[in-house]
């Protein structure tokens, strides 16, 4: 692939990890905008990109811009009639889970959707090479530009429907988000009685270990799924202090059983 | 060690691991005891191990005698007069997390509590060498035959009081009950459209290896740390049949932010 310019709208998380990866394994030249200079001079130093805050500032001619910014802040942005100027029609892409892809329509009329299925941070760089990436494009010309970039950073690439990819984004929440909210709970509660939450550390490895394998529908264990009332009464009473976390102990047990 | 019997009652998840454990690493003589003959005899036949079905059956001069059963059995059976004639004074622990040690007084003078912190499957036999032991013991000497035999199948022995304990059994049942079904419901909502669950497996490995080095509380990523309520709104839209995952999504977010 000859060397060409991509745009970056946005420095979060996503962005970071997504612009680490292109400089990395594609070598392309790197645009970063966004509209705080702090945090887009931070990554434009760190891949050797230029960067601008000002629309306006944005490159013609980059091979495809990518906007990676808060599903909030994307309605405004799409309809930017200077952002519209500087795309000039060239390819537009956003990495929204929850998001349509149509939504990009104002801004060119080639458009699509990159969607790396992970949980990124900017202090942990990710390898990609496993990373599902969830394309979608508005013509097969746009589907192949986006699949070649793809196929140089993972080996893992699913052609995903705005339809599909809002429930695989939800799905994501659950398997990471909420999963992660049980682990940071399980903290708590071993904090407030003095004991290290790497005791943990060697269950939670067995509980992804096995559903490497298997569903982990087939895998539940625990006082719910086998019915002990006893146990389950004694575990609600320590949580009494705390009427949230009492709720979600009653309701992921509920559920545990109606997924028997 | 001089190889001395073990008998094991229960044929559960935990006695199986147990059992296997105890005579793949201590080479111990081991005796299964059980109320349904057909578990009780798989068991032990697969660990080339006795097995009885009547409490008189039970040897006496076990080097010590392991209950391994549902929380909610143990009233009765640790009051059950043959039973404590069989033991006979010598040493009798429980395996449970949520029970407290003093439960088996009335069986001995000598009990205590070995409890691996660990999920078990009878189909998947564990290794135990990282498995947290904890240990709790109603006198040093009894608490020190149970850490040499600890030792000899685990490099992670802790001593964990009656108090303590009830908090890390809770701590796991959301570090692994609870986080496992939010796995389920994430295959759940795959299979509604017809995508595999192993979409999901690299984010579930990343989320995993950021707590290896990082408090869960600290890495914590997803729409409802961000504030994000353009998705939240949307997510809880898409459970709107199911009003009981509608109600989790809408209270781990909450638990989400309260942690922030």
């Amino acid at each position: 692939m000859a060397e060409k310019e991509i745009t970056i709208i946005g420095a979060g998380n996503v962005a970071t990890n997504l612009a680490n990866i292109f400089k990395t394994k594609i070598g392309a030249k790197i645009h970063i905008h966004g509209r705080t200079e702090a945090n887009v001079k931070f990554l434009a130093e760190k891949i050797n990109a230029s960067y601008s805050v000002k629309i306006e500032d944005i490159p013609f001619n980059s091979d495809f811009y990518l906007i990676s910014i808060l599903d909030d802040a994307l309605p405004e942005l799409v309809n930017n009639a200077q952002l519209k100027e500087q795309i000039d029609n060239n390819l537009v892409v956003h990495t929204g889970g929850s998001t349509p892809m149509d939504i990009l329509k104002p801004l060119s009329e080639n458009y699509g959707v990159f969607y790396p299925l992970q949980t990124f941070s900017k202090f942990k760089l990710i390898d990609f090479k496993e990373v599902p990436i969830c394309l979608e494009a508005s013509s097969g010309f746009n589907y192949d530009k986006l699949t070649k970039y793809a196929f140089k950073i993972s080996e893992n690439i699913r052609m995903v429907s705005s339809e599909q990819r809002k429930y695989v984004h939800l799905a994501a929440v659950f398997a990471n988000n909420f999963s992660n909210n049980m682990f940071s709970v399980a903290e708590k509660i071993l904090k407030d009685h003095q004991i290290d939450f790497k005791i943990l550390l060697p269950l939670i490895r067995e509980t992804i270990d096995k559903i490497q394998t298997n569903k982990p529908s087939k895998v539940q264990t625990g006082p719910a799924v086998r019915n002990d009332d006893n146990v389950m009464e004694k575990q609600a009473a320590l949580l009494e202090g705390d009427v949230l976390l009492k709720e979600i102990y009653k309701l992921i047990s509920k559920n545990i059983q109606d997924y028997k």
